[in-house]
Formats: structure tokens, sequence, C-alpha cells
């Protein structure tokens, strides 16, 4: 099942995916839902996020190659992660499929797609374990984690190296029924190929994120995981188009926008 | 004016304090109000932290003091921030006023207090200036960022360090009118007195950190910026009683529950 969400008469609506169309619902995902008889086309609906997060996590370093890309670029020694720690995002930053990518007029030129798998919590959950872990998850998306690394690398913390608003796209919609182990994470600009990796070639895996996470802290519906991006990642200049695509769960596709070019 | 948030028929309610009552209201201090003929006593009203907040800022690092004892416990060299650089803090951390703070089984004894001004985004901002950056604000809250320091030194990021169910427990009530210029933060575990410190003798403040987050951020209401504590901060253990007073605001007051003990 695909969930959809996007604006009825300036309301926020969630609709499942049939085909070419679009079914509204009563309700939610996440509280529960009632089909109505409201159809509309997919492709003249503009879609939001498929979600407002309540906390948006990210696992951040994630897969050995970017992590030892990631250290070269901040010229420190590459520094495997030993434990599956999860790290946080802002909601400002999330922005839908198909919207502009706003970059500020003093970013630098270092301005950096990151194509990532995004988890969406559909249960409240405390305690995982291996055999309950995977029941919280409503469903699957894509993420691009837009960095500016000058301001990565130089800010005390990452807020607006990675937190700018709109420097979060995440869409296109939730799929429900995701086939994880065949899947493959691929990153275009402007239709070429910059990096294809297989998604769950990751350090971590999401039962370790979630087992461990719930060990201390509640997951609860709405909240994202963002799980990281592998290999290198290159400049993006106003006018691109960044496409990331994963298998099963369609294309997220959002185009560069510099302000003042 | 004094905000209250509470549950009447298990639905969030806003009230507002009125001496030793609290006047519920339809609505919210954020979407709007209108306050109705019912009156509680606040004394017997179970209060929630003020606000659930949409994005969860922490500004970290933030007194002299504070940076050169943190540096000392980590083993590193204090290095004081050069910039208002923001941080982020998770959602499931918080818990309201007269909650326990509720300590995972396997925390070490370095499970501290952080005594923190709590600033409360009351209305939508970006590109704030000088002359209108304090007009996005509500209000006032206190809040207690406690933290388990083995976590936090030996963890890739400050995830359960900081975030653990109830480490951020968050009240009692906004208040809209606050000096600052005259406010006190003291900290008080079991009646005795840890520390007190002028609550503007930060190094940057709640204008440099709006200022310079909303040129990247859009602000949002219900957002929350924790402002940092001041000086060394000492253990607790099960049974403590942690008092957080902030001169004008009220008292913030949790109990130490050490899971297993």
């Amino acid at each position: 099942m695909r969930w959809a969400r996007y604006l009825v008469d300036g309301k926020e609506t969630f609709g499942i995916i049939n085909g070419e169309n679009v079914i509204d619902v009563l309700g939610n995902p996440f509280d529960g839902f009632q089909q109505t008889e409201n159809t509309r086309l997919l492709s003249s609906t503009k879609l939001l996020a498929p979600v407002m997060p309540r906390t948006f996590y990210a696992a951040g370093l994630n897969y050995a190659e970017h992590v030892r890309e990631a250290a070269k670029k901040l010229g420190r020694s590459p520094d495997l992660p030993q434990a599956a720690d999860i790290g946080y995002r802002a909601i400002n930053s999330i922005t839908g499929p198909d919207d502009p990518i706003i970059v500020p007029a003093d970013a630098t030129e270092l301005l950096q797609y990151e194509g990532e798998l995004v988890v969406v919590i559909g249960k409240e959950a405390r305690n995982l374990n291996e055999d309950n872990v995977l029941d919280c998850i409503l469903g699957y998306t894509i993420g691009n984690d837009v960095s500016e690394r000058t301001w990565q690398k130089g800010d005390r913390t990452m807020w607006r190296g990675k937190n700018t608003d709109t420097f979060a796209p995440m869409g296109p919609w939730i799929e429900t029924e995701f086939n994880l182990s065949e899947a493959m994470t691929s990153v275009r600009v402007n239709g070429q190929e910059k990096i294809t990796f297989k998604t769950d070639s990751w350090i971590f895996g999401i039962k370790e994120f979630l087992i461990r996470m719930s060990e201390y802290c509640t997951l609860y519906p709405r909240d994202v995981v963002w799980m990281g991006t592998e290999g290198k990642t290159d400049n993006m200049v106003h006018g691109d188009v960044c496409e990331i695509e994963i298998t099963g769960l369609g294309v997220l596709r959002n185009t560069v926008q510099w302000r003042g070019k």
C-alpha cells in the first residue's frame, strides 16, 4: 500500500495510491482511517512530504565508504561507528517531492546530495526485540540529506549544514510493502547517475537501530529514521535536478534553487 | 500571563493560571483561544510539560564555566563556542513537572542535572532582526537537561546521554512576562543549593541565537530553545528531589527514580 499526503482545501489529507489515482481517506495511517469516495489523479496532485515527523532521527555515518569520504572532506581520520548511535535533525528542514531545495546566498559551492532510505514509525514502541522490531514500522520512503560541507565542517553543530529550510526533501510517498534485501539506492543529477549502492550495505541495519534506540527512547507514530548514505557525494549547482530512486519506493526529485542566482 | 497544560477527560487542555486557580481555555496560546467558565484548583491539577515542541532546540555549551567543567569531564581541552550554533534534542525525552526522572538500570552514577531557561516560540518567524526578534516569543519556562555523562562521553552522539525517556523535564508553566535581566537560576537537590547563577550570564543570548537560527531555519509555534546551563554539575541518586528555580518562572521539581533500586 502506498500512502500519499497532500492538501485538500488547505487541509492535510492522506490518500491511498491506486494505480494512477489517489483515494482520499478520513483520518490517517497512524491513528486510523476510512476510505472515501473521493478520487483524484496522482499526476495532478501536488504531494507533500508524506509525514511531518514527531522526532526526526538520522543515523548519520552508517556506510563504510561514506565514512571514509566524509573523514577525508573534514580532514580527519575515518572513524567507523562502533554502535548504532542515532542522531537528530530538525523538522523545519523537511520539504516535499518536487519542491525546490532553496540554498541560502551565502552557502559555498560544497552543496551536496545524500540519498537515504527512510523508515516511518507507525506504532508506539519501547524495548523492541528481534522478533517484534519490524512490527512498529508503517513503511518506507526516500530522503535527500542535503548538506553544505563548509558549514558542516566549520560550525560547532550540524545545524545549518544539514538543517537549513528545505535541506531535507522526503517522499514521494510511504510504501508499506518493501523488499529491502533486493533494493538498490541510486542518485542521479540532471539524469546522470552519480552512485548506485545496495540499500542494505550499511554498517548497522534497521533492526539494530530500532532495538537499541527503543531500549532508552519510546518510538512514536510519525517518527522517522533516516538510515544514512554511501559513497562520495558531489556538488550541486543552481538548476540541478537531483533524483534519488530506491527500488520499489519510486523517485524523489528536487531542483536546486540558489538564492541570488 | 501564565499558561499551564493538563489533561481534561484525557484531552490536552491549556489553561490560564489566576492566583490559586486555573481557567480552562478552548484552543491554545499558539493558534488562538477563548476563556471558558471552567475553573480548577492549580494545586490539585496534574500539570504536563507546558508545550510539546515541534522542534526541540538546545544551545548546549553556552556558559563559560560550564564549558570548562564539561571539557574536564570529557578529558578534553575547553573550547568556547565561537558562534551561536544551535543543537537538537528529542521529543521523547520530555516529561512534566513533578514527574519522575526514570533512570535506566544500566546508567552509571554520573547522572546529573542541568538547570536551563527555556524560550517558547509563539509565532512563525524567519530572518529576525534586533528590532523584532523578541516578538516571536510566547514566553519562558524551565528545563532540566538531565545528562548521563558516561554515555555522553562514550557514544558517538548524545542520543541516550541526554535523550532517554524522561531526561528532559520541562515546566511548570509558560510565563509570558519575564524580567530576564534580574533573573537568577538556582538548582537544589533535596533542598540543598547546588548552584545559583545569573540566568543571562551566558556566552550567546536569546537574541543572538534566534537571529542567527532564523537566517537559515524557519521558527514555528511550539518550538522551544533551551539556553544551556552554568557551572559544575553533580551526581544525583535514586530518590533525590531536584528543583530548578528561575526568578519569576516558578520551580520545576522532579524526583530521580532509578530502575531496579
